[in-house]
């Protein structure tokens, strides 16, 4: 099952998508019943948690308990939160205007806007997070509450928890009333590439690394039509302690940053991968001990492992930095290592300090003050995260550096750690490139719903052929706007 | 002043666009205070109106009265409406989530998000509206309400118009407490691809032909940071007669129609370039003397002409397409011209009869039956508008289009004609590629502004840090979500 995805097969299952798309149209697939599908799916998943959390732990090295289990859980509340996001409506966007002879620019006819599913979407799923950013994740759970049948192109790390989950969703989908082709999964990477190519997808969602979503994003929009690429792709993640915060509790925020960056063998797009630190901060001895205290963990597959051995290495061997604290490799375990360097030693290594180095891995860069931490701030690549680490007493400092930080950053995070990405109504997921291809938007929280759904108006339809969402008397009781007032 | 604006000149109005962004940001400009600044520019915008149409007629060949006065009442419409959009505060969707350890997939932290401006944004203005989509219109207002500066460049078929305009807006949006840079006007090709490569640049949009526009979306892609581009390049318009429509009115159908495609000599976005009609139809007489009844009108300029006949040419030698009816140029003035072919004529053409002509020609495509109408529209390429001409009594006929009809176009008309594209809330001017490269956002109407907008989440952050808009005291009265409840 984990063989290549063949041409014929590829091309049957993106028609069958695309008839669902046409589907799901002509039938009207409402709201409540995707809802409805949504919450079958995690209902069934929930099942079947003891047998996909022993695949994933067989083919991801990540331990069941409490990592999977609670990335599976993670999961499934998802698929139930866009059924809530279905249920109360806005993401519709419904607006009514009606005619007004007396429209200042000229007479307006009657208008009337809402939002469509955009049609087929292909996933391409990531490695790092089998549930949560995998077959069953967020970008499948949001496409799907757009009303986009989704095509899914496995992560090759985890091959049978692809399949074997991919069976239960598009089961549980169709026997709760999805048609078919709501949901298939495909595996190779031809398959994906033949699949982004293909005319009959609409839009595609990926998570990864920055040079896999950039050859993806390339061919996205090197098509005859190109469509929306919405790549999550590498973070960097600055964490900036402030003097204060050193002083105050500066062996705590030792502790944090090391368990931070090292929390599931730093294969998360968030890890805090520079930590700004005062010169002189005398933390060098809190952050050996803490680093010493994590311990070596196996990363997801030999081929990650060998390219942060290779980053490591990189890394290490620029001149300017130094290995500041590490833990051996151990078993099948990869061991943590903290780098340092000065602020003028970053200003003159080599790119390599200011990517994404995905793994167990840090760099400590220290400031001499106010100015030159505003000026490495600005050097700095956009990311998905920035974090403050300060005192309350010194909210002027770091109201002077928020505007660097909201240009560099989606989420930007006050004496707490990026890793840990809750899923809720006002999460923000996403940034200026290299975080994602399409800062416009987000990948993890209600609103990543967005990204699958392109607005189409009426004009001067009769109430009988509108859709629901703008009848005159809204049957769906939704929120809309209506000749330019917000109502119920 | 039409000259080529040099590179070290777009250096430095590029560099002013970010200091005024940056300096935007840490002054917290507040929508209240852009929606003054565009008031501004709207009253000196109508204060120069008399100036302005002149030039404008001048450069353009454009009528004075009524076309380009109406116009300008548009454009000035246009940016006060963005100051009612900045009023009314739900273009922010401000989201406020409480810390919550009782949120199903584990402890939430308290998490805000609210959007900000995406940066300077450089806008392409086009030539065929030299107001409504040039330097004040709708990608400028939109933009600046945002809160992003902007860096128009000019379209060289009214340099002068240009100008004057971009001095007026600049003037009157610096006056009115907008910070210097936040409005510049550059010139020439050159400085437009170059402008679109600076890293400064956080966004673009443009308006005008498919060539032109993929060639700008593919430096957008290419560079080493892609950034949004909003293209909105071309569209075919395609309008559907129904069998009752033609016997209730064909008549006026006829004339309706050689009215719309020949409206501006052709040179709208919305201009209907297809029209199909049963066989049988009997209107051949009637869309003759409508079509007699349009006079020559000159086009834009020298280029625009000479496409136009060229395109004409194209369609003219086509074996399987014939020129129902025509009317000669006449001085400066370009007539129309209708063609007209069957379904099988339609299918087995090269791509010339499906794809946009600018100007004032359009083609009739006679259609069997409800069958083979189906099959024309799953055929064509997705564009701005699809129109249907239809009585009540064959609603469900229409019903059974309206998914196709869907499928290809950002905004149906029942009974209207495309041209003419009201500004309200409710507007939608997009549609899939090649319509626009950025189909889940619209160039016209209030949701125009959510091009340039990007979402930041602010986690655990105290009140005194925050921005305005997500106090815990909600000092904007904004319109937000509250975990998860819409409030105001």
């Amino acid at each position: 099952m984990s063989d290549e995805t063949d041409t014929g097969e590829l091309r049957r299952l993106l028609t069958a998508a695309a008839a669902a798309d046409a589907a799901g149209r002509t039938a009207a697939s409402t709201p409540e019943e995707r809802a409805s599908w949504l919450t079958a799916a995690a209902d069934a998943l929930d099942g079947a948690a003891d047998e996909l959390v022993e695949l994933a732990a067989a083919e991801t090295h990540l331990p069941a308990t409490p990592r999977l289990r609670g990335e599976l859980l993670r999961t499934t509340f998802q698929l139930r939160l866009f059924g809530e996001v279905l249920a109360d409506g806005e993401f519709l966007d419904a607006r009514v205007d009606h005619a007004d002879p007396g429209w200042p620019m000229g007479p307006r006819p009657d208008i009337r806007r809402v939002r469509v599913p955009i049609g087929p979407v292909l996933v391409f799923a990531a490695s790092n997070f089998p549930f949560a950013f995998s077959v069953a994740g967020g970008d499948t759970a949001s496409a799907l509450a757009a009303g986009c049948p989704v095509v899914l192109k496995a992560h090759p790390g985890h091959p049978r928890l692809s399949a074997r989950t991919g069976e239960i969703l598009r089961d549980a989908l169709v026997a709760a009333g999805a048609p078919a082709g709501v949901f298939e999964v495909i595996h190779g990477v031809e398959a994906g590439v033949e699949a982004l190519r293909d005319p009959l997808v609409a839009a595609a969602s990926f998570t990864g690394s920055v040079a896999g979503g950039r050859a993806l994003f390339d061919i996205a929009a090197a098509r005859p039509n190109p469509i929306p690429f919405y790549g999550e792709l590498g973070s960097v993640n600055p964490v900036v302690v402030t003097p204060g915060a050193v002083r105050a509790r500066g062996e705590q925020i030792a502790k944090g940053f090391a368990g931070s960056f090292t929390l599931g063998a730093g294969q998360f797009c968030t890890k805090p991968g520079l930590l700004f630190l005062p010169e002189g901060h005398g933390l060098e001895d809190a952050l050996r001990d803490a680093v010493a205290a994590t311990s070596a963990q196996p990363m997801l597959n030999e081929r990650i492992t060998s390219g942060f051995a290779a980053g490591l290495d990189r890394l290490r061997a620029l001149p300017e930095v130094r290995v500041l604290a590490g833990t051996e490799n151990a078993g099948d375990g990869t061991g943590a290592t903290l780098l340092a360097t000065t602020a003028a030693g970053f200003a003159k290594s080599d790119a390599a300090v200011r990517e994404e180095c995905f793994g167990p891995a840090s760099i400590v860069v220290t400031y001499s003050g106010h100015a030159e931490l505003l000026g490495l701030l600005a050097e700095l690549e956009p990311g998905l995260t920035a974090t403050v680490q300060a005192e309350e007493s010194e909210v002027d400092d770091v109201r002077a550096l928020l505007p660097a930080l909201t240009r560099i950053a989606g989420r930007l995070l006050w004496n707490d750690w990026p890793t840990g990405v809750t899923v809720s109504w006002a999460q923000q997921h996403g940034g200026p490139y290299p975080a994602t291809t399409a800062p416009t938007s987000t990948s993890v929280g209600t609103a990543a719903i967005e990204r699958f759904l392109r607005p189409v108006a009426w004009q001067g339809f009769p109430d009988a052929l509108l859709p629901p969402a703008l009848r005159e008397d809204n049957p769906w009781r939704l929120p809309r706007r209506t000749d330019g007032e917000r109502s119920e």
